[in-house]
């Protein structure tokens, strides 16, 4: 058993998976997208950010969004050549304006603007507007790390899978959020989540390769629990500790979406099922900068100290290994860099329909 | 059934309790809290913050804390007279030294400082350290609130009662967030919530009426759940959502303690147990002034409108009313702030005992 097979325990294991390497991997999708229309700049920064999701052990946010992103572009939902702007700044906060690019590309214009501002004054805030589908938020928030910054993502889904609490109306997203920590010597402290039990992503993961999903994560409109995994988009999705879950979906869709004149609720459009309907999703982007509060080396320094005390600490019966957030990410990170990227075959032929479709040559 | 028991499921119902008017509790802590060797004006200061976090419905993070406070101050934990500072400041950002003075003296103080910067430059963050307990979160974030401003507060739990996800050693406390988010004719959005499925003080209410826990909040250190709310030091809190919360709860402890040079981990001290030594808590605080995005009025009624969505959506069978987050609170603190606070039997023991002990007089 290699090691992304023992650290990945939610996505299946396929010991058949070929191994891609990332620069591979990266200009396969850069000429799916430049054949899509997107200018060559833009259509290498978004294979990056899609690659470094898949790179992050984010499955469910990489190249597997490739056909619905063609989709998406094809159907005039996207806008192939954004002008993606700063509409508003003050030394605090800023209000970007997506132009309806590419989710990755107003996210990493956003990242980048926000970690400028808080080298200035200490933090930031970035609301984004007229954006998209960012793929995995985990990407955007550990561009700060390298900066001694902590970088924070919130996002309005892309779609509508859960219901309030106690409802079965699909009206409220999985709503994530990724924060990344930077550590010494450690792994990076990194959050990705969605506020519900399971994002999207990680059941289309499952449904591409015939898995049932836990018990618990989708419910049908009587509460009952739905695990066959096909039938997860005419589910419920159940938010993390009830009331609590939907409390801060609510939160994030607020701050990320209506704050920004973004949508949520009813106007939120679903991206897997609309080609066509700008969506205008909304996240916001934050970033501190650790020198202003203390010694980026102290704080990292204690960062590590406190994350070893974790995963040093007395384990439950049964529990082989106590991880800080981020790890598990942090090894398939460093053994896909080394060993390239596993793709199944039912994501290979995704990949190879998709290459197909815009006439480029296949992946392999 | 009066509106207070509808609306508070979780707290015991008693039909015996006797409603104590908001000013009259307030002006009773009041006197406790100079008898205890407050100055006039914050042991005023200190009796609103905590007689506000009863009339939210807050019970456990309100006057049944008054003998615990008691204890630290007359302890020698507590600065009766700190000089409440700021030593950092940007447009964005600020550093708040509490100098070990009562939590809801620095809590207030930083919350006041945050607007103020937030109505300039449209966001602020403001880093607490030698802070200490502060009572009902949900109070300084709603302060925000009759500026147009959203509140945010962190804090890392004054106690550690849960473990890392997976283990059994008490090193993480149940480290809060509460959001609070303006609306025009809605109840106010407001969460206040533990990253554990309960908040110590949720126990704390259930353990002084002899109830029991329900299962999955508490568990032992063989992962076996403990009902009895009595036990309930001697187990472990769950995080919602499993490592989920357990990220988020990290997540908190460094940007809110370890990034304010405050304590995290093993250095904090459980303010139950121990009435002697500095605990030095940490706190984030933001303000997010609404007018810096766009106008509140449009904001706000945006709000409204996919509250009152959540709301009127069809409900799961045998659930009789979906509630934004916050409502209930609303109700509690205006059915309070008309007919007075609740005080059961056994929280007035606790009261004119302390009353006693420091030679004031009872409640009633």
């Amino acid at each position: 058993m290699n090691i992304s097979q023992r650290v990945s325990p939610e996505f299946p294991i396929d010991e058949n998976a070929i191994r891609i390497p990332y620069a591979r991997l990266k200009d396969f999708m850069g000429q799916v997208f430049k054949a899509t229309g997107l200018p060559d700049s833009d259509a290498e920064k978004l294979a990056q950010a899609m690659a470094d999701g898949d790179l992050l052990g984010k499955d469910s946010h990489g190249c597997i969004r490739v056909p619905m992103y063609i989709n998406r572009i094809k159907g005039g939902a996207i806008n192939k050549t954004p002008n993606i702007r700063i509409t508003k700044k003050t030394p605090a906060m800023a209000l970007v304006d997506g132009d309806n690019g590419m989710g990755h590309l107003v996210a990493r214009f956003s990242m980048e603007l926000a970690m400028d501002m808080a080298s200035e004054n200490g933090i930031s805030w970035v609301g984004l507007q007229h954006s998209n589908h960012a793929g995995a938020a985990a990407v955007y928030a550990s561009m700060a790390i390298e900066r001694d910054q902590i970088g924070i993502i919130a996002c309005v889904g892309s779609a509508n899978h859960a219901a309030p609490y106690g409802g079965s109306d699909i009206l409220v997203g999985t709503n994530p959020i990724a924060v990344a920590i930077p550590t010494l010597e450690e792994p990076p402290v990194v959050i990705d989540m969605a506020t519900t039990n399971s994002s999207l992503g990680k059941i289309m993961v499952k449904a591409m390769h015939n898995e049932p999903m836990p018990e618990g994560w989708v419910i049908d409109d009587n509460g009952t629990p739905i695990t066959d995994s096909k039938l997860a988009d005419d589910g419920i999705l159940t938010h993390i500790g009830g009331a609590k879950g939907f409390g801060l979906s609510m939160v994030i869709g607020f701050l990320a979406g209506t704050l920004n004149g973004a949508a949520f609720g009813s106007d939120v459009v679903h991206i897997g099922e609309d080609p066509h309907t700008e969506t205008n999703t909304g996240q916001f982007i934050m970033a501190i900068d650790v020198a202003h509060f203390m010694d980026p080396k102290n704080f990292k320094a204690n960062v590590d100290r406190i994350s070893k005390e974790m995963v040093n600490s007395a384990k439950l019966p049964g529990v082989d290994e106590i991880r800080m957030p981020g790890t598990n990410s942090f090894r398939v990170y460093n053994d896909r860099k080394a060993n390239g990227i596993p793709i199944t075959a039912p994501l290979l032929k995704r990949l190879n329909d998709a290459a197909d479709e815009v006439n480029v040559p296949k992946l392999v």
